[in-house]
């Protein structure tokens, strides 16, 4: 079978898994040429792009893509008054894709990031890697020492409690990076060389109770057990921390995913990710989130979350309460994030209603 | 250089890494041919062979191996009435060792474990890389999602929190196994011919608060931080279960581990385990186990030892008296084991007595 998309060599799943039932999302400022390199993988899929900057600018987007596209000014006239939730100048707005989407789910990517080879050289089809993880169970109860129990090849070992070994829904599949690692800028900064060459051919669940870095370059969730809470904060234009809209999520999501039992899984899939970001420009915009993680990931590993809290809107509410009381003492942003925290949601509902019984 | 005792062709590290603060330990009941393939790595250590089973039956140690063997008379005389906490005809015979032992760190390893290879062909140095990871800390209070930071092209990601990563010592190296996986027998039973071909190139911290299953078939340990609390429980002749020493052993380990703030890694390195043993013989001594663990897990995960315990024999005594209190209604066997876990640390104490002060 000779398919005419696949112009770099790269072998075309002939059948796309959930076609129908996941969007790409990808935040940009500029033309989305690095798809060339996805079209393979990629071309199947529905996209969701949120331009992020000035709105008169045109994205181009190669042919054959299926696409639907966001600026500024479409955010502003669909939310009115709650596009204040949506961060500006960031890619922190990516989280406006998630919110008008309506598939089940969501695989995020950043346009500088491009297709990696695994070790025998073979091109990885990271969507395909992470729908695996999405639709096969995680295990935050207990550590399997050889990695993911339902890979082939692989299984619980010895002394895994057998109540256990279902397992859980999983909600997150986070993805690597190989060539830039995702570093800080003072680590950058100390090591403007490093690159990743190591590919660790493993996926593993974080155990419940253990905060992650979560990085959104290459990230996929189910956005019917959490998208509510994939809410990427305030960032950039206006605010006073940019490149935290991730980390933010990722503590979130995190809490809540343990409170409703769900799981969260990183490791494979790898991109290449291409291009460093300027450290001195990151740098500005990190260094408050740098002294302030120092209290905010404390407050995150302690929160507890009420019984009441059944789903994933009531626990994001009720965390955006406790973000307000304990964390606005840091600096006054909190208390503003704090109330974007409960516009997303109203957001999220508005865009979003529930079904309709008949 | 040309090493006479480079026999299998592989290379010999020329300056062994604390070649006098570490003894290996080997329970066995057969000769010790399986040193001649680590010849190249093990040779310059000091060898403890605990020997299981008929004490006049002689076992041949290869030539060039400096050792001290210790049969099941030996542990009588050495321990007269406290040889009770040493089983007889199981593995679990080597905690033995681990407790004669003068040196800071131990190396554990089964007579059925062979040199593994890494994807390039190159033959493991299993306990180079144990110590490289006993001598590197550990990150068990945060999640770093490219592995270990302190290798090598790896750091810490974007998110990290600064005050973190000097990370905390690490105390316990648990690595893995190439081709017969530790299975449990039921696992066995369904997926005879399953072989682990999949080598994962990653060290990693187990976070605090998550449990691990521990295999004591290869492992490495600091003696001075955690030692009294590898005893590998009673298992074996006269006792209602086998195969579950390590498993205790890992339990224990690990509760006082994140009590005391020590770490725990697992990942690399890699041996290859040749036999695997029969699922029968192991269902038999597995069974209790199996549903036992059902309890005995929940019962680790809700310890909490008390501020008063600051060493690790008080932390096992507290342990000692929280297993007589909440197991003992699964059954006697456990009364019988909190005592022993008394037993060992008195017996512990005596072969280690603490350093006078002049």
């Amino acid at each position: 079978m000779v398919d005419p998309a696949n112009t770099v060599g790269i072998p075309v799943n002939p059948t796309p898994l959930l076609k129908d039932e996941l969007d790409i999302v990808i935040p940009t400022i500029r033309n989305l040429d690095f798809l060339e390199m996805w079209r393979p993988f990629l071309q199947p899929y529905h996209l969701i792009i949120v331009q992020d900057g000035d709105p008169t600018k045109k994205i181009h987007v190669p042919e054959g893509y299926d696409y639907e596209l966001y600026n500024r000014n479409d955010i502003n006239r669909i939310l009115g008054p709650k596009a204040s939730c949506i961060s500006f100048k960031d890619s922190a707005c990516r989280c406006f894709g998630y919110m008008v989407s309506k598939k089940k789910y969501i695989f995020t990517i950043d346009d500088d990031c491009f297709v990696a080879k695994d070790p025998s050289g073979k091109a990885v089809n990271a969507l395909e890697q992470h729908i695996k993880n999405l639709l096969c169970p995680s295990t935050p109860l207990f550590f399997n020492t050889l990695y993911d129990p339902y890979r082939e090849g692989a299984d619980f070992v010895r002394g895994y409690p057998f109540s256990l070994r279902e397992g859980v829904s999983t909600a997150v599949s986070h993805g690597l990076w190989l060539n830039i690692p995702d570093y800080d800028a003072p680590t950058q900064l100390v090591k403007p060389k490093e690159r990743n060459t190591r590919y660790v051919d493993a996926v593993m669940t974080i155990p419940k109770g253990t905060l992650f870095p979560m990085c959104g370059m290459n990230l996929a969730f189910d956005r019917d057990l959490i998208g509510p809470a994939m809410y990427f904060g305030l960032m950039g234009d206006g605010q006073p921390i940019g490149r935290y809209d991730d980390m933010w999520a990722g503590w979130c999501i995190k809490v809540i995913c343990d409170h409703l039992g769900l799981g969260v899984k990183t490791g494979l899939p790898y991109i290449y990710h291409s291009k460093a970001s300027n450290p001195f420009v990151n740098l500005k915009k990190e260094y408050k989130g740098i002294f302030w993680q120092e209290d905010i990931i404390p407050f995150f590993q302690n929160v507890k979350l009420s019984k009441e809290a059944t789903t994933v809107q009531q626990c994001y509410i009720e965390l955006s309460k406790m973000v307000k009381e304990k964390l606005s003492s840091l600096d006054p942003y909190f208390d503003k994030l704090a109330d974007a925290m409960v516009t997303w949601i109203e957001a999220w509902d508005e865009l979003n209603p529930p079904a309709t019984t008949a």
